[in-house]
């Protein structure tokens, strides 16, 4: 049991380092340096630097969870909720859930050009969170909160690049506007493809525009 | 001169490296492996890793501006050639023009939590090309084809944010509609804001959803 403590919160670092410092710069060599831990100490958790890697990853993919998909689940299903997930995930970035911005997005474009197991894993969370992304538009669907001809994997491309759009501006271009920027974008284009006929809640944040058309 | 060309070549291999194996990756000694030239040899072009690898941002700056910008260049002055921007730039990830896809998109999120003169030289080529995307916009605007309230920094953060995620759609999870999302996706955000006073010339590129209000 304290060695899976022990595990469990040297992977939080590890996380937090690889946020910052880059997922192929996390070696068993600069994590011991970090930890103040030997090597031999490390090694005997993680056998080897890629062993090291994909744990990060997932430890990573279960903050991910807690932090943006857990609380989003509490709005009501349908279009709310939709509108939640957006809303958590520009959260997440702005709170520093990673200290280096989105663990995910910074993994995406730094192994995409490295075929191996690391980027094998690094895809297969951003295809659960696209599956996530694309069943929560279904629903509103399904709810009659969108209109019938909306593309779910074309809404979810559009919603993600502008989340990712957020956090870029944000981190290398430190603009402070990049959240509401990417709220004014997400909330129009949202409308834009909202049922007509069914009124609806207004949502638990706070957009960076009146929107009109909500219902109090 | 003969020192310059070879610089200028060892470069251009450096930026593709760069691209696929992270920035941070691009060091002497990788970079002397992969050219099959002696560390010493290289160290007389560039004095250290941080030295080469602020060559290898100005190298690829250029190389993005012979292959996005200046070819959009051509289109008339407005909308036309914004969208030609837009369209020069998912064609230039198409390419493969670096062999990762984009160097920026990369060392973006590569270095946007790691301050230094390399973050800094990144955010600098960012600023530019922001700095050009909100220009064209303003011009389109100047020119009447886009409406009056238009804000340049708003639309720019989309365009940029749609773009980057067709790199990461495409590259990372081999999304072959990568493309044709962007492309809808920016076609319809930019006819959302063309003026309806002034008619305009169908763009040079194919879009994705036939525009039946361009006018041929």
């Amino acid at each position: 049991m304290k060695g899976q403590r022990t595990r469990a919160s040297i992977l939080q670092r590890a996380v937090d380092l690889a946020s910052l410092e880059g997922l192929e710069g996390l070696t068993i060599g600069r994590l011991a340096e970090d930890l103040r831990m030997s090597k031999s100490g490390l090694f005997a958790h993680f056998g080897s630097k890629e062993e090291l890697q994909l744990a990060a990853i997932d430890a990573a993919g279960q903050r991910f969870i807690d932090a943006v998909v857990r609380p989003a689940l509490n709005a009501e299903r349908g279009y709310p909720r939709l509108v939640a997930i957006c809303h958590s995930w520009l959260d997440y970035v702005r709170r520093r859930v990673f200290p280096g911005g989105c663990f995910f997005a910074a993994a995406s474009f730094e192994f995409d050009g490295r075929p191996g197991p690391v980027r094998d894993a690094v895809a297969k969370q951003m295809d659960d969170w696209f599956a996530m992304l694309e069943k929560a538009i279904r629903m509103a669907k399904d709810e009659g909160h969108l209109d019938a001809e909306v593309e779910p994997a074309q809404l979810a491309f559009e919603l993600n690049a502008l989340l990712f759009g957020a956090n870029f501006a944000y981190n290398l271009r430190h603009d402070e506007e990049a959240f509401a920027r990417a709220t004014r974008a997400i909330e129009r284009r949202l409308e834009s493809v909202r049922s007509g006929e069914t009124p609806l809640i207004r949502p638990a944040w706070t957009p960076a525009r009146p929107a009109p058309d909500f219902v109090d």
